[in-house]
């Protein structure tokens, strides 16, 4: 057994830093993408860094995931249709594939990769990967969204890395425009959207291009999340026309159990908060 | 100027790290208690820390403040007399202060020179510190609720360091039996109560303390705050007897600003986390 060590991820944004205690390292690949290792962490289980950033760790990932999924399916009247782009560890797909309604997932992510190392080192996000409305697809999700028949899906979740490399053509108004033609009237796109503490900017600018490409209306909801700079983390969902008012009876009566998401947590996090509704002028 | 370099806390407990890009140690000073540093970070503002823990930085020490304050004094029905144990820079003061009912708010840190170094380096907190309702005292704050008048106080807030140290006295039955003596029937106790992420048997044991002095109903409401450990903090309301609605109309109507702060903010505080909920029996 090694000594512990502590491993750190400088996150130059924000000129804050995130780390954990490492018993070893357990995995590394170099995809034509992205350097992908894991970690065994004293007190997280494992823990997958991409390219230095830390994307997820055995404890903690349900709080993004959940955050992800529900309560844009909870918005959505009757999603039967969802595209995942990114999402290569297939948290997000599990959590989509909870909801009865959803008839068929569709994840896309352009490295491999991500997904035999979730199998290896995170196999409980993996369970539903059998499912008979999944599809995984490797390949790339701007193409993917570009060629999708019009009008088609009902929620797309933008499930990516930060907005450099190769997830760098995912937040812009190209491919945003891709997402407003393949959506129906009433769909969602949902797309993580970093540190509500710090990088305020970026989600203003996010929004800016979405409403670009058309989307009118944005909710940017707030969560915890330790392995992610600040600790504090958001994903921001974006519609054609209408609210964001959710099936709150179906939230609370919902079939399938969560660690952090309910009705009441999902309505929490929609509440205004000062200094964000401010920098994001009134939003 | 110095080039920028990082510095990092590493929270045994927990397994895991927080850091901040630092330009320079701006001051230092060893007081009969503990180690108190300053630096100047890069995105930060100034960071303080005691024994090498992070205690605040002037960029989002708002988050805690607020929630270390607000939430009890708009649950109390009419708050006016305020004792805070610890809170030594003078931010939980500021925002008790900012309650027109408010009469007398006392504020009882063993440690001088975290108030001397508050004034220093974050006099935005230390604003209120003339106000003629203010007392501050440089004194034991286990012997001063020992010897509080029995029934003479609406709502304690224990604003401490972490349960090791000077702060360790006021996590233990003993402490709490003085506050509940303090307290008239419908007072409140507020402690701050580590991360409910990955701390939840500290806030058990508390509670369970608390029960032990005669606190019937607890409430655990959770906050972000990136500088400790994980991001994601929290406070614990404890009352003699009664529940925790609050007072939400004039929450709305409050009379002065706040960041972080809102009747909506608290009603999302008080969601039953279902994670949360089973490491604590329910509660």
């Amino acid at each position: 057994m090694t000594e512990p060590t502590w491993m750190y991820e400088n996150f130059e944004p924000a000129g804050s830093a995130i780390g954990y205690r490492i018993t070893r390292k357990l995995d590394e690949v170099q995809s034509p993408f992205q350097k992908i290792e894991i970690f065994e962490s004293t007190d997280w289980g494992n823990v997958m860094l991409i390219d230095g950033a830390m994307m997820l760790t055995t404890r903690d990932n349900f709080l993004y995931h959940e955050m992800m999924s529900h309560p844009a399916l909870f918005t959505h009247a009757s999603p039967k249709r969802v595209v995942i782009i990114g999402g290569g560890d297939c948290g997000t797909l599990r959590e989509v594939l909870k909801h009865p309604d959803v008839e068929s997932a569709t994840q896309c992510d352009i490295d491999e990769q991500v997904t035999r190392m979730a199998e290896k080192w995170f196999p409980e996000l993996c369970d539903s990967n059998g499912d008979k409305r999944a599809e995984l697809l490797f390949d790339d999700g701007i193409a993917y969204m570009a060629n999708c028949p019009a009008g088609s899906v009902d929620i797309v979740i933008v499930d990516s890395t930060d907005p450099v490399g190769p997830a760098e053509g995912l937040f812009n108004k190209a491919f945003y425009e891709s997402c407003f033609r393949a959506l129906k009237d009433d769909g969602i796109l949902v797309q993580q959207s970093e540190s509500p503490l710090v990088l305020l900017d970026l989600i203003k600018e996010m929004r800016g291009e979405m409403g670009k490409a058309g989307f009118t209306t944005f909710q940017t909801l707030p969560f915890p999340q330790p392995c992610y700079p600040t600790g504090w983390w958001s994903c921001t969902l974006a519609r054609k026309s209408g609210g964001f008012d959710y099936r709150v009876q179906d939230a609370r009566a919902k079939t399938f159990k969560t660690k952090y998401y309910t009705a009441d947590v999902h309505q929490g996090a929609t509440a205004s908060i000062p200094f964000v509704a401010e920098a994001l002028g009134g939003a």
